[in-house]
């Protein structure tokens, strides 16, 4: 798209709408504003990226089917460089009714992640009785925190990162009363 | 300050510098614009914050310490709710040389939180050889998502959300060999 062209600063609503065949007119009316039509691009590109995600979670186990999560929506914003800061700064703190909605999105996926960690529990990955809404939440800090760190280019592995912190955050810091295996 | 009375897209330079008692010019001199200006406030506060944080930690167990450190830092954006919102996005989302200056600010704090983790060890609250960088990497994800929420009116009770994060973090989620305790 022509943000990702020439950056969002500089992206101009009548070379937008040339490259749609219509007029600036007729994207102002749809869209309001350019931060508007960023907003409207972003939600749709991520309810794409997002639903293929969910689906190609496979049958591992929970720390393999959210490093393909990771790796599927990390991508997403990875085959943009230029334009994830904006797109991560804008998303984040979108204005209404584009928070809303955004927020919307997240608790989507939340969901079906709440339920993949009560589906690992039943499977004995997990304790009986985890809370996974709470393991959803513990995901997308990781998530956000890692793509922040990345596109704020203060982290070269996010994707790595965000796998470490997930298996820290099931294996838990507690000692054991059975003294586990660790190196030394 | 003046972005505080009337909101970071209202403040005028003139003002603030009328408020100073010098010229726009100086203020312009020193910080080059609002933006400039802000960083710069929002980094000394954060420096006085965060040390006010680690001075007062407390000689309780680690959860309890970064429980306290959570509210003495939210407590900062909550006596500012009006401007947290803009301080947060421009402070994760800063341009050089402000990213680095609060990338450093930020590793300073997970220097001292990487420490208290690896005391708590030492007191056998935590397991022997715990990744006490990674944890620390951890509690900053959890305390900016949930301020990140909190800021974009997504949660209400954003540093019940951090300890509680915090919890399932130190506990893990893995079945243990000798069966604990959990409500069923």
């Amino acid at each position: 798209m022509e943000f990702e062209r020439v950056g969002f600063e500089a992206a101009n609503l009548r070379s937008i709408a040339a490259l749609a065949g219509v007029s600036a007119g007729t994207v102002l009316h749809h869209y309001g504003d350019k931060r508007e039509l960023l907003h409207a691009a972003l939600f749709d590109d991520l309810e794409q990226t997002l639903a293929r995600a969910l689906a190609g979670l496979g049958k591992g186990s929970l720390e393999e089917q959210l490093s393909a999560l990771t790796r599927t929506v990390f991508g997403y914003y990875q085959r943009r460089p230029q334009l994830s800061r904006t797109l991560l700064k804008e998303s984040l703190f979108a204005e209404e009714p584009w928070a809303q909605r955004f927020t919307a999105q997240v608790g989507r996926v939340h969901g079906a992640l709440a339920q993949l960690a009560q589906k690992a529990s039943e499977r004995g990955e997990l304790r009986p009785n985890v809370d996974g809404a709470l393991f959803a939440v513990a995901y997308f800090s990781f998530f956000y925190f890692a793509l922040i760190a990345w596109v704020q280019g203060a982290h070269g592995s996010p994707m790595e990162l965000v796998d470490r912190l997930v298996r820290q955050h099931l294996e838990g810091l507690r000692p054991d009363p059975k003294s586990r295996r660790r190196k030394s």
